[in-house]
């Protein structure tokens, strides 16, 4: 008897049919022989009408209210899923985050996994019990009830696969894998057979939607092999695992875009040896993620410094900064919005050196303009304006062939 | 510096508008310099928008599985107001049943209040913050999410304001007070000044609709003064306490009414002694409310009884009572529904014994057939058919006056 944890997304789960739907697949795995844990986002648009009704309200809800307001989403999925299993003829039990033992940092709307206490669940399961967990939320040590952000069902998955040690977690959503790139607005996009944890994570990192990056990291820090695949059909998936075996001598295995991307400048920062350390510990003190740094020198005492953060997090950093000028010293901020990231991800890079050039050569040949650059051991990195997001991807995707299975891609010199 | 409770129902913040007015309500308390507690309930129709989606994937939703899903309306008020207040720029915090330390039985859908552990809501007050708590919720020492069934939010105000030694509990409600009858069905209603906490009790119980009645006994038990008011005009409202001094010679306070009752009827019952006691404890462990009950023996070996519930559990009572058939001994079991109650409510009856015969003869000069009938000291109640009901309601609410304020009521000998 194998433990299973599976994970169904909002959209997965958008009306009463489809919870329906969801219960039958949950019934198939059971009925293997498995026990199953289900994990569920809100259903459909639920989490949105949520924040419509707070925006009624006020511009700048606090938090904690937020994740009171938000948390209700995913506890009416799990009544409902529940609901659905026992009039299948199932034994089920839904639990909140803090019901099923998942404890978190003192942080509001993006808290961090600190614990799960899994008595609980366990004991559920050893009673012949399907346990339904909402997705995203769990409790501090103060009992006061917190969300791990957008996408963080992923996470609440892949970490009780990782405290139940179960075999397997299987992310159910609307698309049926992991692909070169996104079906809907590139070309070509091909779906993946397989792929390593680092190489979605980099995806995943970059927009690519499909998976939360902090379930990737959860489930590659504790050897959970994760399979991506459709909620609607019954097709096989995308497997990701620590190494994967499939179409290995790949040199580029994705191309991923993202839009909503700021360039914050820092000007006249004036000890660059503290002040880096200084600015990029206090933004992430505040819980600001901070993208691609580029540093540059203008003269003998002072530097300038930019970073890329997405929009929506453009107002705290803003306030941030503005609240520790003194102590970090430097003379001012600027931002520039309306950009985007473009980037391309696979392992087999670090030997091919050339890969990035091809990118770059594949832009500027068609005059898209590259405004910052970061590169890693398997991805490369640009921001463009975010009117050339799609016809940049697209671009590469063509430029790497990522259409066909192919041992080798055509390099550039 | 004085302690004041405030509940708000699900019409006063039905709209994101109305949660706005209830902020400035609770806030007129406040610069009174008051300390304040806000019990809210789910917005409007939002706890019969989740009992619908519930009927979309089940006709008999398990009850646990339905408090996890009908506490999310309120949990969404907290959140909402909260965010509202602090628009404000007044300092608040939302709870939760649980996080409010409201323990309860472990039953599902009607559990009662066991203790409140304040520790929380009076260092939050102490912090100068207004508490904004979910009404109709609380947890099982299973550490499982329990609703204190419909109309339970009174409860919740009721049994902190006791909890905390609060000097006055608010129920701010879509009427302007306590009537002698319902105004939007009887003609002459008028609005009580003052009302027994007895009498009130009776008039809650009968349908009155606008006090819950454990809320009114839990104000009676505690001896805290409850008002029922408008949230929408700034009237005085009605003032329920230990003995109303106002219209105190008063014989006949109100007329109540309510319709989806159902007469069961259980026949050969064995053993009448034991089997009343053993048929009703059964019915109450089950939860089951039993309201009239009528006992009639027919032959020498065994008894005829009927009672009344309402029409809502009629379905638990009759799976209980065939469940329990062979160990309580009895024959069959029939029910007639179509059935109301219509009831004459007031502290002064018990001195005048024409009362109950007046209320009969009205009923009968207007051929109105009367099926079931039950007194106590401050109350008459009457059982009709379901069509009746009105008017009968409407004849006896004219036949004691009650539109004009008077010292005695016209009394038929």
């Amino acid at each position: 008897m194998s433990l299973i944890v599976q994970k169904f997304g909002g959209t997965s789960v958008g009306s009463v049919e489809k919870i329906q739907h969801v219960a039958t697949r949950v019934i198939q795995e059971v009925n293997k022989g498995n026990q199953v844990v289900v994990v569920v986002s809100a259903m459909g648009k639920t989490t949105d009408e949520l924040i419509r009704l707070a925006a009624g309200i006020t511009d700048k809800p606090n938090k904690r209210d937020m994740d009171m307001l938000l948390t209700t989403g995913e506890q009416m999925t799990i009544s409902l899923l529940s609901m659905a299993l026992q009039t299948k003829g199932y034994s089920s039990v839904s639990m909140t985050g803090w019901q099923a033992g998942i404890q978190t940092e003192a942080v509001h709307s993006k808290a961090r996994i600190t614990r799960i206490e899994t008595a609980r669940m366990k004991e559920e399961l050893n009673r012949g019990k399907i346990v339904v967990v909402a997705g995203f939320q769990g409790m501090d040590s103060n009992h006061e009830i917190t969300t791990l952000g957008r996408g963080g069902s992923d996470t609440t998955a892949v970490a009780l696969a990782a405290a139940l040690k179960a075999s397997r977690c299987d992310i159910y959503t609307d698309v049926d894998g992991v692909y070169t790139s996104d079906p809907r607005y590139i070309k070509g996009s091909r779906k993946l057979e397989g792929i390593s944890y680092d190489e979605m994570l980099e995806l995943a990192n970059l927009g690519a939607g499909v998976l939360h990056p902090r379930a990737v990291e959860f489930a590659k820090n504790n050897s959970i092999p994760l399979t991506v695949r459709s909620s609607m059909e019954e097709t096989e998936g995308t497997l990701i695992e620590e190494v994967s075996n499939l179409e290995e001598n790949l040199v580029v295995r994705g191309v991923a875009f993202e839009g909503e991307i700021v360039r914050v400048t820092i000007y006249g920062l004036q000890n660059e040896f503290t002040g880096l350390a200084a600015i990029f510990s206090t933004l992430a003190d505040n819980h600001i993620n901070v993208d691609i740094i580029i540093q540059s020198r203008t003269d003998i005492n002072s530097t300038n410094l930019s970073f890329s953060i997405k929009e929506a997090e453009l107002e705290d950093a803003l306030a941030v900064l503005s609240q520790h000028k003194e102590e970090l010293g430097f003379t001012r901020v600027e931002h520039e919005t309306g950009l985007a990231k473009v980037s391309i991800v696979g392992s087999g890079m670090v030997s091919n050196p050339g890969v990035a050039a091809q990118m770059f050569q594949a832009l500027s040949q068609n005059s898209i303009a590259i405004k910052m650059v970061s590169t890693s051991e398997i991805k490369v990195s640009t921001v463009v304006n975010m009117e050339d997001m799609l016809k940049a991807a697209q671009i590469i995707h063509d430029s790497f062939s990522l259409e066909a299975l192919q041992p080798k891609p055509q390099l550039a010199k």
